[in-house]
Parts: C-alpha cells; sequence; structure tokens
C-alpha cells in the first residue's frame, strides 16, 4: 500500500472516529472506540497494523521485536553485517539509564575515565583464559595506512587489560585504595552469524566499572553494591522484575572468581541476562602486577571486581512490555511521558486548541513532566496516535474543542488503552498520578508474567516438559556437577542462569544424574 | 629523592609557615609567605618543583606541558604508542565541556546518537577528497577472531561515510529536513611518530554533529550557529579568546564547500585549531545520493554540516592558563573550584578546625559551588597545597584556629597567589565574586597575551622578523593564490589560520608576490 494511501485512510479513520466522539461526547466514547479499532478499519479494508508492526507479537516474536526496534525509531542497520546505529529516540532511553548510573556511582565514590580503544595482542594475552574466551570474536587492526603493524591490535572486546595496565603504575600503597572507576565506551565482538539489534551486536554501547579493593571482602561488597544498583534500575526504572543469583563455573565471566547476575525472561519466555557484576579475585592482579603496600606494611596482590550493563536494556524493555501496536515504556524511562495531540475540525477551533495545548504543555512541563506537543499540520490525529503508540509514549492528552467548552481533557493511557476524562486543572497531578500508575502496573504484569512462566520440576521429564509447553525460568535441584549442567546443555538448549541468592531447601535429587542435589538453580533458554 | 624525603622536607616546609603564621597574625602573613616560597625552600635544600614540574614553562615548553597533563592527573600515556587514559580529573573537565555543549544543542533541536565505529572500506572511498585526505592515517581491521575480512573495516577516522550511508535511507522530504544529529564518540587516526597528550593522538574523544539542510542558506546558518556556540564555550566557560574566519582551500577539511575555524594562541606562542564547524555543500549528498522532495515537488540533493571539538581543549586549558606550579582552571571549567585545607597543630585545634570546615563545606555546596574538603591525616598542609596548586583549583580555602577565631578564613587565589581574608560569614558571596573575578582575569590576561602576540607585517621581511621574535599571529595581506601560501610554509612553516569574518582593507600587496592582495589573513604556526 503507498503511504498516501495510508494517510487517506487513516485520515478517513481517525476522522471519522474524532469528529463522532466530539460530537456524541464521552457517553458513546467507548463503543465508538471499538468502533474505530475494529470495525471501522475493516470496512475501509485497512488496520493500523499497516502502518505499525506487521506481525503478531504473539506469533511471530522475533520478527516482532526488529520491527519494533526499527519502526520505533529506536535503532536502524548499519552497512557492515551486525553493525546497528543506535537512533536519537534509542539514545534518549540510552541517556536515561547512563544519567541513573553515573549520578548513583558518582555518589558511591566512583568516577569515570577513558581508555584506548585498541588493546596489544601481547597486552590482551596476559590473563590466558580472558584472552581464549574472547579471542573468537575479536576484531584485529593489522594496519596503519599503508603500513603493517609489528604487533596486531585488538578493538576492545571489553576493557579488563588495557585498565589493569594502567592500574599496576597507579596503585602504590592502601592509600590509593579502593580506586573506584568506570568507563562510558563501545566494545567490539564479531557476531558474523546470528544478530538481533541490540541483544547481539559486533558493537555495543555500554558501561564497564573497574575497582580495586585491598580485600577479598570489599571486592565483595562492591560487586553487590553494584548489583542493588543495577536492581534498583532494572526494576524500578525499566519495571522489569528479575532474578538475582550467582553464575556456575561454567556460565561465570572469563577470568572472573565468580559472576553475580540479574536475568529477566522476555515475553516468548526466554531468558536474558540484563547485568552482571563479577569479583575478579587476584586473577587479574598477579598476571598483571597490580600490588599494594598494606596497612601492615607488607606487598599484597590488590582484590578487583568488574560490572556492566550494555545497550541490550533497550532491547529487554521491546521484549518485555512492547505489544502488538509497537513499544511501551515504562514512564520513568521514557524519552516523551506525555504526547498532546490537538483534535479541530475548522480554523477557528484550531486556533482555540493550539492556544489551550500550549498551555498545557507548558503547566506539564514545569512540573518536571518530559512533553511533546504534536502541532504538526500534515498528520492526522489518528495518524499520530499510531505513531505515538509505536513510540511506546506512556500517556496522551487528547485536546479537542468540545472537551475544552467542558473544561476537561481525554488522557489516554499507552499500555491499557484506557481512557479517562480530566478536569483541566487537575491535569498535572491527574498526569502525574497515572503516570506513576502505569510505572507500577507495567512492573506487576511484568511479575505475574515472571511468576507464571517460573516452573518447578522434580525430575528431568517434568523439567522437559516445563520447558517445551512454556518456557521461561525452570527452578530444579542440582548436584553442582558441571557434567550434569552440560549434558542438560547439549540435550534441551536450557543453561543454568542464575544460582539465586537465598537457597530453598533441595526437594528431589539433581535432575539429570540423581545423585544428592546441593543447589536450588533456575534453568531456561536464554538469548 | 625519596617521596619519603619529599614528604618530610615538606613537612618541614609547611609547618615551619603554618606554625608561623598562626602565631604572628595577619600582619606578618606577606613576608612569611615570601619566606615560605623562596628561602626557607633554598635553606632547607629543597623547592616546589621537585614534588611537582621539574622544568620552567618559559624554558621547556612542550617538556612542561607533558609534566603538567600527567602530574595533576589530566591523563596518562597508554601501552601502544599514541594512544593516552584520559583520567578522571581530565574526564571531570570533559564531562563538564561536554554539558555544555549537549545543553545548547538540544535548545536548538539537535539530538544525539550513536554509529558504528567500524566503516567498510568501499564506503570510506566513496567521497574521493575525503577518502584520501584520511587514508593515510586509518587503522584497518583486517580479521575477525581466527577469520579473514571480505572486505576491510576503517576504525573512524570521522564518521561522515558511515552517517550518511543511513542519512539517505531515512531522508526523503523536506519535511524530513533539518535533520540535525550529533555523536559523542572518539576516532582513531595513526600519529606513530610525533605524538602530544590531547593535542596529537592516535585516538581522541569527540563530539561531530552531522546536519541535513533544505538550502545552502540553512547549511550556513547552521555553520555559524555552531561557531558562535563553540565561541560561547571557548571564550565563556574556558576562558580563552580565538579568532574566528575562515580557512583557506588548503586547509580546510577535505570533502567541505568551506570550513569555519576557532583560533587561539597558546603559552608558546603557536597557534592551535579549538574546533572546526563546515559547510559540506553537496559533496558528500551526490555521491551518497541523499536526495529530497521539495517544497516544489521536485528532487533535491540535499546541503549539509559538520562540525567538531575535542578533548585537545583541555590540552588548550593547559597550554593558556598554565604556569610552573601546574595547572590553573578557570572556575567554570573547574571539576573542583574550591578546596579547604585546614590547618591544626593539637588534636584539640583538629576537631575544632574539622568541626568549621565540614561547615563551610556545607554552605559552599548549597551554593552550587564545587568544593572539596581535603581532610587527609596523611599530608601536611603543604603538601596539600602544592598538589592542588598543581591541580589547578582556582581557590584554596584555609581554616586554621587563629583566624577561626576572629571570624575569619584565609582565600588564596591560585592564577595570582593572591590571599584575602574573609568573614567567615560573607564566604559564600565572597567565594563567588572571587571565582567570577578569576574567571574574567584569566580571560583578560589570555586576551592580553592574544593582542601582544598579534603582530601586523607589511613585507615577507616583516613577516619572518616578528615569526622568528615572539611568533603567535601574523596579520598580513594576501593575493588569495595557493602558491604563496604553499611557498610561505616552505619557507617559514607558518600556515594561514583564518581569514578573520570582518575584513580590513589591505595595507600592502601580497607579502610574498607583491601583487595585489585582496585579502587580510592570520598566518601562524600551529599545533
Amino acid at each position: 500500500m503507498s503511504s498516501l494511501m495510508i494517510h487517506c485512510l487513516n485520515l478517513a479513520c481517525g476522522d471519522l472516529y474524532l469528529a463522532a466522539q466530539q460530537i456524541v461526547g464521552p457517553k458513546f466514547r467507548k463503543k465508538i472506540l471499538l468502533i474505530h479499532n475494529s470495525k471501522l478499519g475493516k470496512v475501509l479494508g485497512m488496520s493500523t497494523k499497516d502502518i505499525g508492526v506487521t506481525v503478531r507479537r504473539s506469533e511471530e516474536f522475533s520478527e516482532w521485536y526488529t520491527q519494533v526496534v526499527t519502526k520505533a525509531g529506536l535503532a536502524d542497520y548499519s552497512v557492515a553485517k551486525g553493525f546497528i546505529v543506535l537512533m536519537p529516540y534509542g539514545y534518549s532511553i540510552w541517556e536515561k539509564i547512563r544519567e541513573f548510573i553515573d549520578k548513583r556511582i558518582k555518589e558511591t565514590g566512583h568516577r569515570n575515565a577513558y581508555f584506548p580503544a585498541l588493546i596489544p595482542e601481547g597486552l590482551l594475552k596476559k590473563e590466558a583464559d580472558h584472552f581464549q574466551g574472547f579471542v573468537p570474536e575479536v576484531f584485529w587492526v593489522t594496519h596503519a595506512g599503508e603500513g603493517e603493524l609489528g604487533e596486531r591490535l585488538a578493538a576492545r572486546p571489553t576493557s579488563e587489560t588495557i585498565v589493569y595496565y594502567s592500574y599496576a603504575k597507579w596503585i602504590k600503597s592502601w592509600r590509593d585504595l579502593p580506586l573506584l572507576l568506570n568507563l562510558w565506551n563501545s566494545v567490539l565482538r564479531a557476531e558474523i552469524t546470528a544478530t538481533k539489534p541490540f541483544i547481539r551486536n559486533s558493537e555495543f554501547l555500554w558501561q564497564e566499572g573497574h575497582t580495586v579493593h585491598e580485600t577479598k571482602e570489599d571486592a565483595d561488597r562492591e560487586v553487590m553494591m553494584i548489583l542493588n544498583l543495577y536492581r534498583d534500575l532494572i526494576e524500578g526504572m525499566l519495571a522489569i522484575p528479575v532474578i538475582v543469583g550467582k553464575k556456575t563455573e561454567r556460565e561465570k565471566f572469563v577470568g572472573a572468581l565468580y559472576t553475580m547476575t540479574l536475568e529477566a525472561i522476555m515475553g516468548d519466555g526466554r531468558a536474558l541476562q540484563m547485568g552482571t557484576s563479577h569479583n575478579l579475585g587476584q586473577n587479574f592482579s598477579i598476571p598483571f602486577q597490580i600490588k599494594y603496600l598494606g596497612r601492615d606494611e607488607m606487598e599484597h596482590y590488590a582484590w578487583q571486581a568488574s560490572w556492566g550493563v550494555s545497550w541490550r536494556l533497550i532491547g529487554a524493555l521491546v521484549m518485555v512490555h512492547g505489544d502488538d501496536k509497537g513499544l511501551v515504556l515504562p514512564p520513568k524511562i521514557a524519552p516523551i511521558q506525555i504526547v498532546i495531540v490537538p483534535i479541530f475540525f475548522s480554523e477557528e477551533e484550531r486556533k482555540m486548541v493550539d492556544a489551550k495545548a500550549r498551555e498545557i504543555q507548558a503547566e506539564l512541563d514545569s512540573a518536571a513532566l518530559s512533553v511533546e506537543y504534536d502541532s504538526r499540520e500534515q498528520f492526522t490525529p489518528g495518524w499520530k496516535f499510531n505513531e505515538w503508540e509505536m513510540k511506546g509514549v506512556p500517556l496522551r492528552i487528547e485536546v479537542g474543542p468540545r472537551d475544552l467548552k467542558a473544561g476537561e481533557v481525554v488522557a489516554a493511557r499507552r499500555d491499557t488503552g484506557e481512557r479517562t476524562t480530566i478536569k483541566t486543572e487537575e491535569l498535572v497531578t491527574e498526569a502525574q498520578r497515572l503516570l506513576d500508575r502505569i510505572q507500577n502496573d507495567l512492573f506487576q504484569k511484568a511479575r505475574r508474567f515472571l511468576e507464571e512462566h517460573t516452573q518447578k520440576a522434580s525430575s528431568y521429564e517434568d523439567f522437559k516438559q516445563a520447558l517445551q509447553a512454556k518456557g521461561g525460568f525452570i527452578k530444579a535441584c542440582w548436584c553442582s556437577v558441571q557434567e550434569c549442567e552440560d549434558r542438560i546443555k547439549e540435550e534441551t538448549g536450557a543453561t543454568i542462569r542464575a544460582i539465586p541468592l537465598e537457597q530453598e531447601q533441595a526437594w528431589s535429587t539433581c535432575i539429570y544424574c540423581g545423585k544428592p542435589a546441593d543447589k536450588v538453580v533456575y534453568f531456561a533458554r536464554a538469548y
């Protein structure tokens, strides 16, 4: 369908609906809305899907995801395979994530720095496990201009090695500790085969924290402090509930003593690792010679932690909250929290509505709400509704002549579609209340989904059936032997996502080998 | 000298001075200060230079610069040649620059985005001049993991090509214009031979704006708007006066229609390009096929602008304002504007001073001043004075028991060394007043330096003599022929830095060829 044709149809749809609404008043609104959303659309031979996402979330999750990411203006594919562009709307979400983390880490004594993007091969090799873990996906720089380099340089896949080279120079005494630095940068990991915007790319934006401590216990505390910070971000801002726990030896960060993780369930029942916080022990301080003169006047190897979250959190927002109409953003992370759409049918009405809309915009703006007034003349209200729904703006305020005469506006929630009539003098309070409610409801809804998709298995048969039927997390008992973990992955595709911090009593033997189990763990098929 | 020995000497120096000061009172302060700064130091066989910069700015500018950069904690060398680490203190300055620009560009409708770090060779080659200009310094990625890539990828030396590949997809109609995006990233340009932290590195942080417009005039306006923004940043925040003008064809950005520039003079008389803003004309929109359907319903190639400033501004701060004691920061760009140093000789005094210092800190903090209370117990006040002077903190407040009894504190300016006694009840007002004055005085001082280092030449002999004697800018008349420009560069090392926007009447013929001159231009030897 040509964009002109869609435009005309949309105009017809949107305007019929809106004209009707402004004529008959609030009493019949719900009925008209139904017509607008289904029958009228069908009669005119179009659906909102033509100008939006063309597949259903419940039917083709992966295609639906990619369409939402690109059509909502979060990201676009770039020229080289596996690389994406973070578009302005997506970048605004990243800025909000960045601001939250940046403020919190600065309050706890951390500071930002920048380290080189290229790492000499010899340095990357210093911690052997770490190197082996990353080498299959390293982009190698071999030439500068016309000349060949004496030593290859790796486009950083992560910065441990280049950072710890400097730390070894900087740290002399216990008085230099803790050293608490964070980097905002991008890292490169060649993903030549399967790619997925935000989730699996050859380059992604992230932050990586690298801290140095006197003792293992200090590093433990850092790991947990950051884990809590991430939890506040992900649950409090992104409205995504997480399972918090430890990774198994198999799944931990290459080079870490242990890894703590936050895991969430996406809309298709697959798990996504949302962030990790590692105690590196002395695994890097020994090869990199990061030593300090202790309070005991003896030399010690330092203890280290590292931690990070990436732009995959934006992907998680889409996969957890999105629906068939597109993105649904929790108000606390939404770059635009409220969009005002004016509705009018004559020039006289346009002027009146425009004046009121600007007034409302200023009022909401001065209440520190992020508000956009969509005064574009080339689009009909119906078109605008679809566009802002696609972009997931939490609250839409419609300003029409009939409502204005009654001293009212209509507020429509993106998440539920629910429409409320609000007295204009109560607008700020009501808008704030609605936004709070949306934030809370989205979290509760996601939590219910998580609970419904957390199943308990007592046998391997149980386990496979649950995984097959519904996906999500399967809680099961495990003997802590890696061979069982490996076999389960080979046979079912599920991995142990986390060993939860608060352990329940095992209710069965190891689901795989039948030997005594000492841990209850969360399995899932994951991204 | 061992660090312990320096510590003891400094302790001796600092404490003698401070004890004396607190005993004899304000009347003899100036005299004691003199002793502290020269005689006493010599008697004890040390000077502040041992723990600070070991060369004089006036004697070894380049070595002095590198020492200030590293000893003030702005940057450190990393492992690969030409790469530096932007350390937390330097990063804080970059954050201030970033905040200023980010706020201003968002107010004028620009938004941030992120584009890939690697650019396929074929894409980089699309604009031939542009490619030729950058190819000698491109880092090439040839392998991913074990495999060789089918096409080499360039670590971005600048993002025009990768950005415009997307713009061609995104822009359809005049309604999509202007498209105003900005990127905060790092770019890589191999500097294998001469490197200088912040000024000439293989990688640097910067911002690059890329905008698309309907007409040449719109692009012209964007170029000037950004030029003014940069001027406000550099003159208003960094207190560095600039010459604003156009680059010659020889010196313009490769691929631009024309380049506007801001040029400053460093402490050694050499010029530094502080920022540039380019009108790209249709030089990229034609090869990249960035077309739009105009208001006239015809298809047009778009007009483009690009603009950027980098972390070299931090280098400029050092080279313009620094002195033999280290960095001197203008208050508006200083991460720490005020440092409070407690002075005491007994535990009783320590408690009293500590309580008052914290009170003062809270008071200054709540007045939105950025203040640090240096309560470290392992260092003497003298040591702290030197350290904060090295770091260029604009104002030091000394809190000692004698002053406190009189309801006073001492404020010392970093730029002039001037010390003032301030009533504690007037502290916030006085501190603000002093900071404003420091900001203003630094700019005036730099402006006088610029004026004193701007000479006028009427002949080539004049020109060479002026360049030899004093350096700085040489204003001279030029015939607009590139051959004269080339020859002057070959023979003297000076290039045309800018053709100033407001042209004076030429007062001589072309200084090189003697033919009629139609332009007055600024020459200089530059970094």
